[in-house]
């Protein structure tokens, strides 16, 4: 590039572009658009993974902060790299029997599909990072690793072949948009699983007693959520591969309003069974109706998708306590419920509510059928890899942390640091205190005249 | 979708995709762009909540952050879904005399319109959630919820209709691209009425005295300013509701240059005025300049942008403090003068800095009438409406939280819960703390030796 | 406007829009298509400024968080204003022998570039804004402003006008595609001659030792990191400068694998130096291989990416030690070593990995020799420029907070208030005192019964 200056101008005097020596046609400008749309939603996908980041650090304990940061980056990170390597071959190569692609290691002889190769790389990501919420707060950062590595180059790639690759429930007509099922449920399995192996934190069950442990830093945590739902779009969004004026609006609507009713039904049933107005679950609420929808998003009516929002806000508040206090699974951002539990009922919603085959819409049962079958192959599939995987690697190394670690935080232990250092402001002496902080303006008055303390309420 | 693959390549091999069989006509193609900017430029709005929902938590104090992020959540729930049943039909459905919209009711009739539904949602969504912030720390979530419902049922929705959607001030040559007037100003009145219903939170005007509340988390806060700003460019450069080559890149640049001459001008001001550059001043400038632009963002020149973001920033700092200390209007957040205030500023602003019809640019005083004109009409029906609503409901409920509640807390008193939860790091005992926090690698150094305790300065 | 209704719809009827009253013709389609792509692209990049921003704020001190954030607001509102006034015109302007731009002062004759200049705008902000975080905590906002309105009014458009504006460098041969050191090596420079006028922060170097200092808020910090890393697609992939079905996605690929690697590596090797997997440098280890990966990320291959970002994986390791330690140069947040080591370390992997010129793919030393080149001139023009200018500006005036102001923290001299206000929540009595924090809805039980003081562990 020697001059970049009169490559773009507004009025329609292109000069020197490469790309557009001559004008293109109009089926290769189809393509650049296609391409441009996917590419949007990609980096939204990718977008995601602060999401994650944010809302596991903020539902956790800030002993752990740093730890649970770190699981996320080095999964975007492995995830990228492994699927450049194996997982996109398995994916998407040449099907062998429908179980598992077999060509296309490092995009060889694959080279013109990067830009959905780089689409589906954040979903890969996307899927491993699911598990490191439910394993925050004991889990070894090297086993970890392990099983991240496991899931992307393998247990993951092998269901989405059997999907979206051309394989066996792709041909019976399995139906998942986005991944409800493929994406979610996939990385939910592997979370249960792993938190089998691990075993719950210490001090959540006690003497038959459950206990609570809050996360340190809500309104990241929320910051989190939006991020998520955002990114969400571009993950249904751009499952569309293709910048349709008609599927793309429904695509965004329909994922714009089962989140909102997830929300409100979250909320809503956490004040009649709680008498609060529960914060996480709300919260929550919103990533459960977006699990929900995720399967159908292209395929479900608006005011369909509000119903499958609506079940979602109340199956989610019902699995996190089932989960917790019944099952005494330890999942401390409630991945499993999220994931899991709304990625089932999404995958089955696309039976009940498809304008096309849904049992609501006159369609019978028979997708609802090929639906569950869906379901219990990927449940199979992973749990069974995932334990094999887990229980290898457990038989030359523990995969948790010591107990001694676990009580200093995993932040010190695994890095050496601590996420926060606020004790200078909070600590400080008076003398070199600020007396009143950031309001607005008000206070500026003070600033010529004497500071007088202002009165906390 | 029974296979991805293939769908999308770089080289211009399409394998069978449905919405491509056959290469699309330039008229179809075109459509197609139009819609995927309009798509991105929605994101872009949704994601001003994430916005919203940071400055407000952070500008408040910290026993308030979760009722306030449920409030962002809700809002835009609430609005997704009336809006769809609703409020789309009142703004855009056949004008029953210029007044408001007759039919599309759950876009019964209007199904194609689906993508510029989803788009005017979100903004339906913004003009509802400018109360949150106005009101925080002190209004019931429950009575929030009622407003919320009446302003995107009803109250906005008319305003819509009345300047975008066929009706009488839209006729008559109003001109508000983007909502200065129809978005914002509506959110600051329908703000401004309930904090007169509401009153001051306690502690703020004690004998005669007015006394500072400082936000618990600037960086939050300053980081929602960021994310809001990314947001108004789509919210201003999706109104082109095309992607046009000439048009799209003129709102991005007015838009960016008020902003940033807001900023720079209400720093330079409360230095000027108050000896420090304020933080929160400073802030809330870039949204000044924003709020400002957003009317005459498509016919304003870049000169003329920084003009009206330089005025918007000095409006600010003034209004501000008119309102807090003089008018002693309690807005936590200032929302009724970045919102309100500078948005009649930015709607006059077309009648003096348009380059078709500004004073300024010889157009006379034609335009600058009809300006105040719409904004009189707007300030009337939506005072009056919303007053009217909130006398109705002061009837039968307190629409205040009780004074201990207040004291408290409303993330005890409503959710059950507290945002934080620092305890853990900040008051544990030294022989579990870590000794240094995470700065660069020099640290690390320490890890193979003894570890010394740092001196913090 | 006046009715937006039926501007957009799903299914092709098109009412009553101006810009496209008949069907546009295929170029004036591939020219709207480029400008939404870059339109998108310089919003990304627009936001690596709350990137910047979160990142800085979160590696230093809380005492001085307000401050960074005043100095990244003004820095993007200061560079937009001013690159419209001058930069542009000097960077992109008819060349004056090569050396800079002679005309387009307020884009005058140039109106038609508005697109490409709001794009390069941003630009200008990002090479500006890098050095913040490199004096923070030590260097007076009013000289901050003033080395801010010369980076971008003069040095950094005189170095674009040589690589990118059709001057000397770009006609030699040097290749930078997005920026490494045009943007990032011009910023670090920068940066380097600042702190060498400034000197160290108090405490940071006491007999002989080298003292940790903190960065108070890593969460932020990792978000701020994630920010950045989006908005990084936007800063390579936007530099396509038109929709490039085949670029794009190989430019989104190529920059997702280095900065994946530079992750990957920094881990590894601070677990391998240091024997943890140190926080701080695994995520700037992201910024190295984005900053590597800047200049080469349209020529080089995925997996010259992956290698590209495992070298500057370690180079930033070494980098941030040899300057914290040995040069004794501070720098709390390692921008020197990233965008000025990395910087350099990318510019000169072009003449290694590119895939048409590069020595590993049988190009020879002539492409390496010719980066060389570039980066020796662009050191020797910055480093003397910055310097003249500081020097004289130091005549004049101290540049640095007085030693007590800096004790106190930039917060409260600067700007009078505090980022943060715990205090509230941490200090307040046991009486008004939520027990229990947010965790999921497990408490929620609880709240029926009497509820029960919740064990920390």
């Amino acid at each position: 590039m020697k001059k970049k200056i009169g490559l773009l101008v507004t009025g329609g005097l292109l000069v020197s572009s490469t790309a557009h020596a001559q004008a293109p046609s109009v089926e290769a400008l189809s393509i650049s658009l296609d391409m441009v749309w996917v590419m949007v939603a990609a980096l939204l996908v990718f977008f995601m993974h602060a999401g994650f980041a944010m809302l596991e650090s903020g539902f956790t304990r800030s002993k752990n902060a740093l730890n649970i940061l770190m699981k996320n980056f080095l999964t975007i990170s492995i995830a990228a790299v492994l699927y450049l390597a194996i997982g996109y071959a398995l994916m998407f190569g040449s099907s062998g029997g429908g179980f598992l692609g077999l060509d296309g290691f490092f995009l060889t002889g694959h080279e013109d599909q990067i830009g959905f190769f780089i689409f589906q790389a954040m979903f890969a990501a996307t899927c491993a990072t699911i598990i490191s919420g439910a394993v925050a707060e004991r889990m070894k950062l090297s086993s970890y690793i392990l099983l991240t590595v496991a899931m992307t180059t393998f247990i993951y790639p092998v269901v989405g072949h059997w999907v979206w690759g051309g394989g066996w429930l792709g041909e019976l007509g399995f139906s998942d948009f986005a991944g409800s099922t493929v994406v979610h449920l996939t990385g939910a399995l592997g979370a249960i699983v792993a938190v089998k192996f691990l075993g719950a934190r210490i001090g959540k069950y006690e003497n038959g007693k459950v206990n609570v442990i809050p996360g340190h830093n809500i309104p990241l945590g929320a910051l989190g959520v939006f991020i998520l739902w955002l990114g969400w779009f571009g993950f249904n969004g751009g499952s569309t591969l293709a910048a349709d004026p008609t599927l793309i609006p429904h695509v965004i609507t329909t994922t714009m309003l089962s989140a909102s009713a997830g929300v409100l039904v979250s909320a809503l049933y956490t004040r009649l069974r709680y008498k609060r107005v529960d914060a996480s679950l709300t919260l929550n609420g919103a990533l459960a109706g977006l699990v929900g929808i995720t399967a159908g998003t292209g395929e479900v009516s608006p005011i369909g998708a509000i119903f499958v929002g609506m079940v979602a806000g109340v199956i989610l508040v019902e699995a996190v306590t089932f989960i917790d206090r019944k099952a005494k699974v330890d999942d401390p951002v409630g991945a499993i419920a999220v994931h899991g539990v709304c990625g089932i009922w999404g995958t089955l919603a696309v039976g009940l509510f498809s304008t096309s085959t849904g049992l609501f819409y006159g369609g019978g049962v028979t997708q609802l059928v090929i639906q569950a079958v869906g379901i219990l192959a990927v449940m199979a599939w992973t749990v069974g890899t995932a334990s094999l995987f887990l229980y290898i690697v457990t038989r030359f190394t523990s995969i948790r942390v010591t107990k001694e670690e676990e009580i200093t935080g995993l932040d010190f232990s695994e890095h050496g640091s601590s996420a926060y250092e606020f004790k200078e402001t909070l600590f400080s002496d008076n003398s070199s205190t600020p007396e009143f902080g950031t309001g607005l303006v008000h206070r500026l008055d003070n600033l010529g005249k004497t500071s007088t303390k202002v009165k906390q309420v």
